[in-house]
C-alpha cells in the first residue's frame, strides 16, 4: 500500500544544483519535493517563472507550479536539502537544524565543523554517529546537519576508500573539472572555447582538507582525520559534467596492481541498500583511454565512480584516473544518498523506512 | 646587400607540422623553402592541390605553386626539415644526412640515438658538439642529423632548465594537450566535444626519457642524462594549440619561490641572437589563472614558454604550470631554431651567417 | 507468456549508427539482436573486440560476446537493419531483400529508388503500400526494402507534415548539424574547436530531393512527390548529437501562428501505437531560446522533434527552428520505427504482433 | 619627422570591445590612447588593475599604467571611441559631441538617429556628408557623432555592397555568431559546450534595419534607405570570434555567378588609403568548405570579409556565406576606420593627415 512520502524542501532550488535535486527526486520512492526556496528575487513566483532551467528538457510538471518561498520564510518539510551559496548557508542551515529539520547540505559552509559529519554512505557511513554528538552538544532533538564533500573530492575519496587499508601516505591530485561545478552562468564561454583554466578558486584547499576528514575514523566523539600529505592542483576544462582527477598515491604496503583493481571491483559499502545507491559504487574500465567524462559520467545513473589507467608511478608508486558526475554523485545525488541513510538509520523523526520497499 | 638565401626542403610538407614549417619560414631572413616533399599520393601535384591546409588562411603564394616531390626523389637543398611520420623518418633521415644534408627533424624516430643531439638552443646548445661525434663515427662530412623533443616535453625542459642548478630530484608531470599535437585529421571531434581523453598514445614514455636526455650534459663524447625520477600522465583536451603541463618538482636545494621566479624571468640562453628566438624565452605570469592555452600560446610569436601558479607542493616541494605552443615552439619553430644555431655555429657547409644581419 | 522475440541482424554494426541500433534495441519488446555484421577486418572477432564503442558506457553484455560476421556471410535473421556505407549498401541490401529478408535501411544508397518507400511512420505511413508494388515488380515474396531519410531531412519533414494541408510552396532551410552525423572518426577535432564548417558533403541535395518524396502521396503505384521549391544550406557545428534546422516556409494559405502551433501540439500519426514511438512526435517550446541541441535532443527518448521560435518571415511568411536527435530519431530509431510498422502491418512473415503487448 | 599623434579616449575601455580598441590602436600611425574611461567601480585604478583582460596576452605596457577615469569626468582627447553599453551611450555620446569631441561609436544606442551616419568607409563613405547636416542642425562646431553597424550586419553589407547595382529585392539571412559578440562574461559556457543557441537577443531587428540604412543613399540632407525586404535569423555557436552569415538574395538583374565573384574580388572603396584598411576589403574563397571562422577571421588583420560557396538558390536566386571578424572588422576596427576617414576628410579639427604618411 502506498504510504505518504516524506515532504522535502530544496534551498537554492533555482540554481544549477537545486535543479539537479529536483530532477533526481522526480519519482523518488520515499521523498517528494513540496517546497522550493529561492532568492528574494524569485520568492512569490511560480517555480517555472523563477527558474532558468539549465538541465535537459523542462522542469517536472509537478514542481513547475510550486510557488517559490524566500529563505527566511517558514517551511514545514521535515527534510531539507541545501544547495545554498556558502554565505547564505552558513547560519541558515544551523537555524533550520536547530528548528528541528534534518538538513542534508551540499554547501561548503559548514562542512569542516567538528560535529558535522562530512558523509558519503559508501565511504564513511559510520560518521553518522557524529549526529548523536551534534544533537547532544547543541541541544537539538530532531534536527541535524549532514554535509557532503566538494564535488572534486568525491572521485578521490571514492577511489581511495578501498585502499585505506594499505596505508595512504602521500597523495598528488590534478583535476580536470567540468563547468557545471561553477553553477550557472558560472564560467564564461570566452574562457572555455579553445582553452582551459589552470585554476579553480577554492577547490585545491578543499581537496586537501575534506579528503582527510572523509577518510578519517569516528572515535565515538569526533573524527580522527586520516594522516596523509595531500597536494592538489585543480583545473577547468570545456566539459559540461564530470570531474576527472589524475591521482598518484604512495601506499605503505605494496599491493599488486591486480589486487587494487580487485579491491575496487568488489567494493560495496557496509550499509543497507539505498534507493539511489548503485549496487557497486566503483567500476574499473580496462580500455586504456577511459574513463572519459562524456562517456562515463552517467554510469549507474550518475552515481558510480569510474576508474581507469592504474599503473606504476615512478614517483609515488601508483597512479590512475578517477571520474564522478559532479552534480549527481558529486552534489545533489550524494545529499540524497545521505538523506536515505539518515532515514534508514532512524534519524528522521516520524519516518519509518520499514514501510517502504528498499529497492531501486 | 641581399644575398642568396639558403634553400631548404620540407619533408612531410602537406601534414600539419609541415604546414607550420612553411608558415614560419615565410619571410625568414636566411632560409627559403625550395622543395616540398609529400607522400606518393601527393607527388607530382602542385602544393596547393596536394595540401588540405589546416592552418589559418591559405598557403603562401610562393609555395602554393611548387611541385610536390616524393620522399625517394633526389633533392638538392642543403638544409632539410623533417615532419615525417615516425616510420618514414627512421631510415630516410639517416640516408639524407649520409648524403650530405643537414637534417633538422621534428620526428621522434631518431631522437634517442646516442649520437643524435636532442636540442633546444636555449636549453642545451652545447649538445651541438655531438654533431662532431656523429660525423666522425658515421663518416659524414657535411651531413648531420639534429632532433628536437616531443612537443609536450618542451614546456617541461624550458621551465626546468634554470632550476637544474638546484638539483632536480623528482618530477611529477600531468599534461593537458592540444589536439594539433596529433596532426590532421588526428583526434575525432566525437572525442573532443564535452569530453577529454585521459591518455595520449606514446607521450608519457617520451616525457620520461626525452626530458632526461635534454637536461643532460655533453661530456665531449656523449650525453650524460640527468639523473632524476620522472612520472608523466598525458591527457588530451579540446584546445587547438598549446600544451599545458602541471609540474611538481622536488629540488635538492630549497630556493625561495621569489628566487625561482627571478631565475625564470632573467633566463637567457648562452647563444648568439637567432632570428626565431625571443629575447627572453620564458615569461612568468602573475595572474592566478594563467597561463591559458588560447591567451598565452602566441607569446613571443609562439616561441616563448609561459609559466604561472608557482607555489609550494606539499608532496614534492614546488609546483607550477608551464605552457608552450606545441606546433611552433614545440615542433616546427624549434627545428628552425636548431637550424639557425647550426648555421651560426658553422655546421652548414657553404653558408656563412656573417653575411646576414642577425635578427629580424 | 513471453514469446520468442524476432531475430534481427545489424549490418555495419561496429560503426556509429550500428552502435545506436544496438543501444536502442537493448530491451526491445519484439526484436532481439542476434547477428552483427561488420567489415572483413572485424569479421571473426567478438563484437567487443571489433568495436571502438563511441556511445556512452560500454556495449550491452549480451552483444559484446557475439561474433562479428562478414557482409557476404549468410545470415538467418528475418529482419535486417542496415547502417552500411553507401557503396556497400547499394547492391547488398537488394540481394538480402531478394533473399527474403525485410531490410530497414538507414543508408542513402537506395532511398530514391521509385519502388522503395522512404518512410517515417508519423509522416507517411501509407507509403508502406509501396512494398506491395516492390514485391510484385521484383518478384520478392517475403523480402522487402524500406529506407528512412537523411538525418537532417528528419526535423524538416516532421515539422512540415502538419502544415502540408496549408500548401507548402517554397522552403528555405539552413541546418546546423551535429558531428555524429558524419560517423566516427568523422569530423576532425581540428575543424570543430572554435570553428564551424559552412558545408556538409552531400546533404544539401538530399534535403532538396528526399523532403519532396517523403511529403508526397502514394497513388497506389508510386509516390507523387510534393511539388515545392526547396533551397537548403547545410553547416556543421561543434555539437555531438542533434541537428537543428532554421526553416522558412511559404504557405498557400495564411494560418494564424497560433493555429500552426496547435497543429504541431495536437499532431499524432494515424498509425497504431508502436513501441518506439512517442505519444506525441512533436513538441513546441515556448522559451525564446529553444530548441537547443544538448537540452532538447533527448525529448521522448530521442524520438520527439522539438520546434520553437515560430514567427513571421518577411520574405517567405513563416519561420521557425526544428530539432531532432540525428542518430536516434534521424537514423537508427527511425529504422526501428519503420520495422515496427512493418511488423504491425503484417509485412514480416511469421511474426504476429498480436502476440505482444503494444507499448513500452 | 614624427609629429605629435592625436590623443584619443576610449569609453568603456575595460570591456571586451574596449580592449580591442586598445589592442588595435597599439602602434597606430596617427592616434594614441591617452585616456581610458570605465565604470565608477574602475575609476581611479590603474588600467591594469581595473581590467580583466580577455584577449590574448596582456594589456600593452603603455596603457596598463593609465589611470581609469569615470564616464562623467572631463577628458581632453579630441577623438573619442565609444564601446559603451547601450544605456550609457545614449546621452553621453551626444553630450561629448556637443562639447566638441569627434565620437566614433560602436554602441547601438544612436545608430538609427536620422542625422547620425551609420558608416563603413568601404560601403558608404559618402554618408560622411551627414556630419555637415548633423553639425548644422545641432549647432555643433567641431564635435560629431559617427556610428558603425552591429557586428553581424557587417559581413552582410560588405558582401552586398558590390551587388547593389543589380537591385537587391529580398534578403534572407541566417547567422552563426561567435560568443565575443556578447562581451565578457557574456554567454555562459553551460550554453556553449555541445550546444548552440537558436536566438541572439536584439540582433535580428538590427540586421533588418541597419542593413537598409547602411546600403542606402545620402541625398544631401538625409539617408534614403535601401528598399528591400530582409528576414534575419540569428544563432549563437561555440566560436570565440568571427560571425558567419548564410545569405540568400534575390536580385532584379541576373548576373552570372562568375560576374558576382569578379565584382567581389575587384571591389575597392572609393576612398583614400586608410592605415587600417586592407587593400581589398573582400576575398572570395574557392574551397567548398570556406569561409570558416577560425581559419578566415584574421584575413587582412581581421579587416577583410571572406565570402564563399556562391551558388544558385532555388528560392531566391543566389546564395553564399560571408564572414567577418566581429570584434575587429565588426566593432573596434570599424570605428577606427571611421575615425581615419573623418581625419582624412578634415572633420577632426586641428589634425592634418597630410603631415603623416598614409599607410602602415
Amino acid at each position: 500500500m502506498a504510504m505518504q512520502k516524506l515532504d522535502v524542501a530544496i534551498l537554492g532550488a533555482t540554481g544549477a544544483v537545486g535543479q539537479r535535486f529536483i530532477q533526481l527526486l522526480e519519482g523518488h520512492p520515499w521523498f517528494q519535493v513540496s517546497e522550493v526556496i529561492g532568492s528574494s528575487r524569485s520568492a512569490g513566483k511560480s517555480y517555472s517563472e523563477a527558474v532558468h532551467w539549465v538541465l535537459d528538457g523542462n522542469p517536472p510538471a509537478g514542481i513547475a507550479a510550486l510557488t517559490v518561498k524566500a529563505l527566511d520564510d517558514e517551511f514545514c518539510s521535515p527534510l531539507v536539502f541545501s544547495a545554498l551559496p556558502k554565505e547564505a548557508a552558513m547560519t541558515r542551515e544551523l537555524e533550520l537544524a536547530a528548528a528541528g529539520h534534518v538538513v542534508c547540505s551540499n554547501a561548503s559552509a559548514n562542512r569542516m565543523l567538528a560535529d558535522v559529519p562530512l558523509m558519503l554512505p559508501e565511504v564513511n557511513a559510520e560518521h553518522i554517529g557524529l549526529i548523536d554528538v551534534q544533537r547532544r552538544r547543541r541541544g537539538w532533538r530532531s534536527g541535524a546537519l549532514v554535509a557532503n564533500s566538494n564535488c572534486t573530492v568525491m572521485p578521490v575519496v571514492m577511489a581511495l576508500k578501498p585502499l585505506v587499508k594499505y596505508g595512504i601516505r602521500r597523495l598528488h591530485l590534478v583535476s580536470e573539472q567540468a563547468v557545471s561545478g561553477a553553477g550557472y552562468p558560472g564560467v564564461s564561454s570566452m574562457d572555455m572555447i579553445d582553452n582551459i583554466l589552470p585554476y579553480v578558486p577554492g577547490d585545491e584547499d578543499k581537496m586537501q582538507t575534506e579528503s582527510r576528514k572523509m577518510l578519517g575514523a569516528f572515535n565515538g566523539e569526533s573524527i580522527d582525520e586520516l594522516e596523509t600529505v595531500v597536494s592538489a592542483t585543480c583545473t577547468r576544462v570545456p566539459v559540461v559534467d564530470g570531474h576527472l582527477v589524475n591521482i598518484s598515491v604512495e601506499l605503505a604496503d605494496q599491493p599488486a596492481l591486480s589486487s587494487v583493481i580487485a579491491d575496487w571491483e568488489r567494493y560495496q559499502a557496509p550499509v543497507p541498500d539505498l534507493p539511489s545507491a548503485p549496487e557497486y559504487p566503483l567500476q574499473y574500465l580496462y580500455q586504456i583511454d577511459r574513463p572519459q567524462p562524456r562517456r562515463d559520467r552517467q554510469a549507474g545513473k550518475g552515481m558510480m565512480t569510474s576508474i581507469g589507467r592504474l599503473r606504476e608511478c615512478p614517483v609515488l608508486g601508483y597512479k590512475f584516473a578517477a571520474l564522478s558526475h559532479n552534480t549527481i554523485r558529486g552534489a545533489a545525488g550524494c545529499s540524497i544518498l545521505n538523506a536515505e541513510l539518515m532515514a534508514v538509520a532512524g534519524y528522521i523523526e516520524g519516518f519509518r523506512v520499514a514501510d517502504y520497499a528498499l529497492a531501486t
